[in-house]
């Protein structure tokens, strides 16, 4: 018996134990945007450090002027290092009412289509994903008594609440923070049999446009049909902004996008993501992105524009007779590839000048974008972590862009020049930041095992 | 010296007293919308009545449900009969504190530019306009004993506050108001020399449009590029519903509008509207209605279409990558002419769910429209009052078109089969529901003077 058979063979034997562990954490309310749970979040931290010191990892706390960060030591002179990253604060419970048993009383239940499944605030996002991570390394010192990397991990306390003092931590601390790769085990599986590695991640340009048109609120009776509508102004510069192709038509918007391979193209065809089952979830069916791409390409791999608010005028109940002298509206691009946050800007700020009637003015905030970060899909730790996820599910995982941005990626590669790996067992249905939020027992044990062999794979 | 020629020179005379008496009415805070305000909406009713009764009219208080109706009357039979209307309740005053003197003292004053003005709420909306007729009759009664027409008063207590017993109680008292043609002093002059008769209202058509998409608030990582988002689906509505030249493009919008007669057309032109003196007022400079109109007739004689209010997603502080499950919109439709506000509900709906993705869902609230409503330009009295004021003024009154609606007039119309003449003596820096609202002296005199001509001319 090989060294890492016996490892998941004491994962299997141990169940009940990291189970346990998972459970005392999960009692922790580490929420971390409420003030009145900080003392909550310390202990949530403090009780990561005892766990890891009591594995042999040389664990601390350290103060971030924040909630604090857990950080800890495995060093293996002479082997790959790994940074691993995840988070203990968790969102906050309300509608607590909508909770079938209380938020921080884990409990182990069966749903109706027979899987056992963890419930508690943070089961999944991200404790349970955690310990996935922690339950591998403490097999392989129980067992070997050494881990086969080098390992440093990385627990903070405030994504829920945007990682506010992160990046500067980061940044202040590279050396206690070197590696060769980094590991972030807080997204999803393609679904519930089928691993999933997320090798790039959009990016984000977001933009508010604030458009000034009469001096103040004016009577549509004595002005309509004279005076400039900021709503309709506004309104024009949204519909303009998609073709009825429903690509998106601002000037030079595709410079920078890259065509995705072909194999990796084939890849996403076979993986047949239809719009009942990615749509059919919030009601949807039709996709409404660009014509002529697959659905996983509209929401992974091209570029796409979306407006996430808008106002103006009067919202209350029944009518008032205005033409408001202000609206303005929140429009916002996922960027892929080479696309450059700072062009996008500049030919986004252009278009929108270009309809402003001449009597009324424009304010545009633009808010700090980033580029898209993807992993080079030849890149061996990738196809080491392939490898070993396909031994523990039995079959191939899939390579998935996520069209969301997690910012910690982008400073690991800013600040400390890494590339990060994104594993995660997360599924769907698992109710993250809402009541009920769960994890499936099989992503718990079964995570636990792919990172046991992942470890294993990124040594050879 | 002819009868009206000494009513005109009493008038003259009394000036002082006539001001007295509107200062007494001013005093009184009728204030409709505030329930706390309830007894001196009363004490104003009152006022109106024993002041009436005073002059010699059969004047009485009528219950409402709401605040109480002044109702006088003066028959005489075998002449024309007139009802007029008004409302003695004002606006509220806040923000008290941009008052220069107290909105219940009324006091006169002197502009810079060496008008004189009675200041105080209620100075010309209504209780100014309203007391230029009454002090009209007192003369009248005063000189000669009589009236030269029948006349019923009815000033009522709510008009700020939506008349919303007004329409019930004009049905229930259809017999106490039988008249010949209604007159309104609520509206204003062309300009500070030039008196205005206003013939039209626009007709109105209000709609609410709440599309929904997804089942739930999405997030724009995940799921932007493949689902559908209201506020797109809205904005295209919105922009949808003009072309290039600015006409509405819903299908039969046009129908049922006339060409304006060439010869009111040309008086327009003459008034030669610019849109310095318009829009410049509210910091605009260009028109934005149809091309090829003149401002005039774009804020007159022409349909107009609206959006009044938009909400959808995050309008908060900062950025929220949300794409949301609900917009909405407020949109409005001001009516000239013939057009007909049920066949343009039928049209809006149409033009509207053509527009809505297969897979989303929208709901289209249709608030209660009205018609438009217009006196025959040939109508009798309205020549007689031209004729009246053109008298007073040194220069022919201005026939022109109100954009805004008075609901009364098509409640007068409908409920008892009367046309309204709308004359009034406001100016466009009266100030009307703002702080330091007032009323010219010359308003208010050569206003009496004014009616006192016209119930003569309505003898005739």
């Amino acid at each position: 018996m090989a060294a890492l058979d016996h490892i998941l063979a004491d994962i299997d034997r141990d169940l009940d134990g990291s189970l346990e562990r998972l459970f005392a954490l999960l009692r922790i309310p580490s929420i971390s945007t409420d003030p009145a749970y900080a003392a909550e979040c310390r202990r949530a931290a403090e009780w990561l450090r005892g766990d890891l010191a009591a594995i042999g990892f040389e664990a601390s706390l350290s103060e971030t002027g924040g909630h604090p960060v857990v950080l800890a030591h495995h060093q293996k002179p002479g082997a790959p290092h790994v940074l691993f990253y995840g988070h203990y604060d968790v969102q906050p419970v309300d509608p607590l009412d909508l909770w079938e048993t209380p938020p921080f009383e884990p409990r182990m239940a069966r749903l109706d289509d027979g899987r056992t499944v963890i419930s508690a605030r943070g089961a999944c996002d991200d404790k349970g994903q955690v310990m996935t991570f922690i339950e591998a390394c403490r097999a392989w010192k129980a067992v070997e008594g050494d881990l086969p990397v080098g390992v440093t991990i990385l627990i903070e306390g405030a994504e829920e609440n945007g990682s506010e003092h992160l990046p500067e931590w980061v940044a202040a601390n590279r050396d206690a923070l070197k590696a060769d790769l980094a590991l972030v085990c807080d997204t999803g599986m393609w679904d519930r049999d089928t691993p999933a590695i997320t090798s790039s991640l959009r990016g984000l340009a977001y933009f508010e446009v604030f458009v000034t048109c009469a001096d103040r609120d004016l009577h549509s009776g004595l002005f309509g049909g004279a005076a400039a509508n900021p709503i309709r102004v506004l309104s024009r510069i949204v519909a303009d902004l998609h073709d009825a192709d429903g690509r998106v038509t601002l000037p030079g918007f595709y410079d920078g996008v890259r065509d995705t391979p072909p194999e990796v193209l084939a890849q996403w065809r076979d993986l047949d993501l239809t719009p009942e089952s990615f749509l059919g979830t919030v009601g949807l069916s039709l996709p409404a992105g660009e014509r002529g791409r697959m659905l996983i390409e509209q929401i992974q791999s091209r570029p796409t524009c979306d407006v996430n608010g808008i106002v103006g005028g009067y919202t209350g109940e029944g009518t008032k007779t205005v033409i408001a002298a202000r609206a303005s509206a929140k429009i916002s691009f996922r960027l892929v590839d080479d696309q450059d946050p700072e062009a996008l800007a500049e030919s986004f700020r252009a278009f929108v000048q270009a309809r402003i009637p001449a009597d009324c003015s424009v304010e545009i905030v633009t808010h700090k974008g980033s580029r898209a970060i993807a992993l080079p899909f030849d890149m061996p730790a990738l196809n080491a972590a392939k490898a070993a996820l396909a031994q523990e599910w039995g079959r191939a995982p899939v390579t998935i862009g996520s069209g969301g941005s997690i910012p910690i990626v982008g400073d690991f590669k800013r600040s400390l020049g890494l590339d990060t790996l994104l594993v995660g067992f997360g599924l769907d249905d698992d109710r993250v930041h809402s009541p009920n939020e769960k994890y499936d027992l099989q992503s718990f044990h079964k995570g636990t095992r792919s990172w046991a062999r992942i470890l294993a794979a990124l040594a050879a």
